[in-house]
Parts: structure tokens; sequence; C-alpha cells
């Protein structure tokens, strides 16, 4: 570690940049009112830097792996401000059990969304932080181009979506935008909200340009949901079961389509 | 609460049947020992008692719901043991944020598995509850016949994973094995370890009688689950997305297995 010996290492939690990151870590109002959030983990921060974002700043400890100092090398060199703080100070900002001794404070993307989309994950009135993550991780697999996140759903960016979302959240854009917002943004799409008493998934064309609504866990989706949606679909269930886990559902229905379209028959299988 | 009047109720944490809900609560061990389990909340203990579940015990304050008092007279007309405990008692076992002031103890079920099973499931190194419960869950909504659960993955009747399946534990046989049993149990079946080097699950025949290993969260599937399997399959995934979460791939392939099943013109999608 010679060559950082030479600089300051944070030990304070008075410190402002150790006290902006406690802040962004808790409420989302902070994360929007700041316009940034905070990744945990060298992957994350990876994740992060190989893409378009812009980093405030990064955090690590001693702790941390020679893949990771490397990575923190790396950053220094491309001028993104990188600052040592004690194990102590990392440990207590951090939110897992085994921190890896790296974070770093990330600046909202500002990038426009296209008008012209194909496949759209709205989730709605989701609250469990898991649940989301999972949606965002399978939305990048499927290729979904945007995630609109209404009013009720939970904050995308608080630590647990971000930790569940293995970095889903740099390569989907996702956006919080009002219903009206939302229905500016799908007006030329075909919008389906899951519903218990909808339709077959495997009887209904996903191969048009599709929004894709799931409703929560608890109550399901809202009524401003069902107002915007031109359909429901489900997903056929045996005996008497009568939910799936909120990010199985919209995980089983975003394959679903992806499976039709690549479908080189194009033939549902009813 | 006047017919309750007369009873004792329970508000010693020395009490043998609190230290004994809280020593099943804890560790796997305890709950194999003893060969019971506990579940909390009114629709979990109801899914307990409209099955063919042998009840202990059951537990319950005075913040219960009337839907939950009418269960608990119901419980008692028919045998079943039930105490009243202090509420302060209750909030003290209770491992969620709102208890609903009811809690069972239940029998593991010792009724044999079939040995002509058409479609099985083995959650593999699946450390996260929430991911093995959210799997049971999906299980119990595709008409998995029976969960084999192999040493290296985390307990199925703990707290979290029972609460995660939602009754799922009361409508699926689940069953610890070793890898033996799950040898032979699964002796005349097709079985196929969900991978990301294998073919797509869109173009594998899932109809034939199927076990479905799913790997963990870290490590993935056990050297033995590859051995095991006769097969391997993936779901397809756009850009560079490495792994999907774990309860959300298991649950994408089983309902797979079900659209092909189900599918009139009995075609794959290829």
């Amino acid at each position: 570690m010679g060559k950082w010996a030479n600089r300051q290492m944070i030990t304070s939690a008075q410190n402002s940049k150790i006290k902006l990151v406690r802040s962004l870590m808790g409420r989302a109002k902070e994360r929007r009112e700041a316009g940034m959030f905070v990744v945990e983990g060298v992957r994350l921060v990876e994740e992060a830097a190989k893409g378009d974002w812009r980093l405030e700043t990064v955090l690590f400890d001693s702790s941390l792996s020679e893949r990771g100092k490397s990575q923190v090398e790396g950053l220094r060199s491309r001028g993104v401000e990188v600052e040592e703080v004690s194990e102590s100070l990392m440990k207590s900002l951090s939110e897992t059990e085994t921190p890896q001794g790296i974070l770093a404070i990330i600046h909202f993307s500002n990038s426009p969304i296209s008008n012209s989309l194909d496949f759209v994950l709205i989730p709605d009135q989701i609250r469990d932080p898991g649940n989301l993550g999972a949606l965002l991780r399978s939305a990048a697999a499927t290729g979904v181009q945007a995630v609109l996140i209404p009013p009720e759903t939970t904050d995308p960016f608080a630590p647990k979506v971000l930790r569940a979302g293995m970095g889903a959240h740099f390569r989907v854009p996702i956006r919080e935008m009002s219903w009206d917002e939302i229905q500016l943004q799908t007006k030329d799409m075909q919008i389906y909200v899951a519903d218990m008493d909808g339709k077959s998934c495997w009887e209904t064309d996903l191969r048009q340009p599709l929004a894709l609504i799931i409703g929560g866990e608890a109550e399901g989706a809202s009524e401003e949901a069902h107002k915007l949606a031109n359909g429901k679909i489900s997903i056929p269930m045996a005996g008497n079961v009568e939910s799936l886990n909120a990010g199985v559902a919209g995980s089983v229905l975003m394959f679903e389509a992806v499976r039709q379209r690549r479908s080189k028959n194009s033939q549902l299988s009813v």
C-alpha cells in the first residue's frame, strides 16, 4: 500500500463524505434531493465504472481485495475522487454482513428514454426490496428497455434493491414517474397488468410493443394501473394456489414474452 | 373473551411450551430432533389445520382477529391443545414485525412419497430463505409432486422459509434426503440441472417425468448434482447478464415445463 501511504485516511464519522454516504443509504428523499445513490461491493462498483455513470467519490478500506485495489487505482487515474477510510468506519457504513471494503457514490443518470420502446416493465406497489431487485435483475436479463416506477413502489435505489438487482441498475434505465408520465411513455404499447383473472400468458400474444405491470405483494396492482392497462394476463396455476411471489410472477411473464418473440414458428402454444 | 376467562394465561418465558416454540424457531437441529416446526399467522395456521397435519399446540394472544379467534375455537373443539399467552410474550416469540397473535407447533408429515413421480424439484445449495420459500411457492403453483432437499440446502422449515412459502409447505411434500436417496427417488426420471451452459429450456422437451435441480445463489449446483443430472438446461438471457435470482430461475423453468405439458399442439417453440 506504499503509494497510498502519504494520503490522509478518513477516520471520523463526522467527515462530510461519510455523512453524505450515510444519508444516501437511508431515505429515498435524501437520494432524490442529492440526485445520487450509493453502491457497495467490488462487482457493483465495477459495473458502474464500466458504464456511463458519473462517480462522485469512491471509498475503500485496507480489507479490499487485490482486484478491488486495482479497480480503485484505475478509477483514481481516470480522475475519480478516491478516499481511504478506516475499516471500522467502513463497517459502520456497510449494510452487508461481510463488507468488501469498497463503496461508491454515484449520480443518477439523466439520459432520456427512447420514445419508441418495445418492452417495458412497470413494477406497481412493490414494497419488498428483494422482490423489486429480482424484477430489475430479470428485466436486464430479458432485454427490457426501461423500467418505469410509479409513485407507490419502493425506491429502486435503496441499498437492498441495489444488492438484489446485482448490477441491473446499470444495464436498464430505471425512472420514477407519475402515472400521467407513464401513460405518455407507453401510449402506443399494449399494456398488460398481471392479474389472477386475466387470460393465460401462454395464450396471449406478447410480441407487440409490450408494457407489463406487476402488482405488489399485498394489494396487487393499483387502480391507476388497472385504468391504464388494456388487458389482464395471468400465469395458470395448479391446485388452489392463489398467487406467486411478485418477483417470480413478473419474471415468468417477462421470459414468456422473450420466448414468444424468439420462437421461430411464431406460434403461440395454444 | 368470556369463555376463555377461566383458563390460565401463559405469561412466563420459562413455560415449557414457550421454550419449545423458541427452540423450534431457532436451529434446524432442534426441529429435526423434535420432529416439529412452528408456523405463525392466521393464514398459515389455517392451511395447516385444513390439511392432514398434526397440530401439537396452538398459542394465541388477545390481539388475535375475529377470524383467528373463531379458528382457535374450531381447533379446540377438534381436540387441539390451545393456550392463551400474554401479548408481550407472543411479541417476544414472533419473528414478524406485525405479529398476528397466533402460532402453531406442527408435527412433520411422515406420509411416504409416491414412487412414480412425474415432476420433482431439487433446490441445491440454496442458502437464502426467501429464495427457497419462493421456489416452494412456485412448486406448489406448478403441481410439483415432491421437493427433495439435499444436504447443503437451508432448512425448509425455518421460519423465514415458511413465511416466504405462503402455505406451500402444506401443499407439496418436502423431504430432506441424502444424494443417494435422491438418486433412488428419481431413478426413472429425466434429471436436468439449471446451468448457464445448458441447452435452452425452450428447446428442451420437459414433458417426460422430470426432476429439476436448481443451484444456489453463490456456487450454483453441487458436484453431486452435476453427477446425478443427465442434462443441463438454461434460460436464454439478454446482454451480458450472467445469472438470475435462484428463486426466479427455478420458477421460470417449472412454469416452462407446465406450459409445454399443457400445450395443445405439443410442439416446442423451436
